[in-house]
């Protein structure tokens, strides 16, 4: 399952390098769906991957705010820097934090999700908003950055 | 990684049942990026699996043509023919499975792809084009499927 941290990191990268020709205006116009920008997105997937892995490694939240990541170098550092601390997550993994779970406030019930549930989770947020920034890029006349697997020398 | 499937499945249902209230010029409106259309991702994410998964059982390719699954029912249909072969594969599955190799003629030079990096790339192929989809979803007033793994009683 790690495999897909090291492919979205990949793609993230990518996506950073071709963006950084955007203009701050391009980045943060407002789009239809998704979360409603490209800058907005980069920033979205960054985060929620780093405060769900927080959560699982039972510490605090960062409480990054995007007004202070409003330009691809910033959120380029800001990828950077929260990669560290995943990977100290993925490095510390043992098969039994499988069986464990995570209790959530996302809901105003209580809810719990599974250790795998989660990081298939968040595998799966952020390769779905990598398509829709496909979709943004290709409005602006950019060639998006591949989405393959296959050719990355990961498995 | 096999969860994934059962998510890109679920995901893909619930799509067919939002997707069937557009009509076929909604379906198959030509749209900037991605494959071009609604339906054209719909046939392309079903046959594309279906193929990868033909190639790791050396199996043929089905040879399944879009301009037969012009509608949501018979995409559908499709869909859950071809899931009845991709469920044996994976029943099928060994572990020594994933030392194996496919050649791909793919591009003009030689090249293989392991076993495991095929399933993960079916697997980011169809969630990167349901990304795309929920774009186009907005664009016509729909509130796309929800992509969250959570909550799917999956892992």
């Amino acid at each position: 399952m790690f495999h897909f941290f090291k492919y979205n990191w990949q793609v993230r990268d990518e996506w950073f390098d071709l963006l950084q020709t955007l203009s701050q205006e391009q980045l943060h116009q407002s789009r239809t769906g998704g979360v409603g920008s490209i800058a907005f997105t980069l920033f979205h997937v960054i985060v929620v991957e780093h405060n769900w892995i927080s959560g699982l490694g039972q510490k605090a939240l960062s409480g990054a705010e995007f007004k202070d990541y409003q330009g691809i170098a910033e959120l380029r550092q800001l990828s950077q820097t929260f990669r560290k601390d995943i990977e100290e997550f993925i490095s510390n993994w043992h098969p039994e934090m499988a069986q464990k779970r995570l209790a959530s406030k996302l809901k105003q019930e209580e809810e719990s999700f599974s250790y795998p549930e989660i990081l298939a989770h968040v595998i799966a947020h952020e390769i779905h908003h990598i398509g829709q920034l496909s979709i943004w890029a290709r409005e602006l006349g950019l060639k998006p950055v591949s989405a393959n697997f296959i050719r990355r020398g990961i498995l």
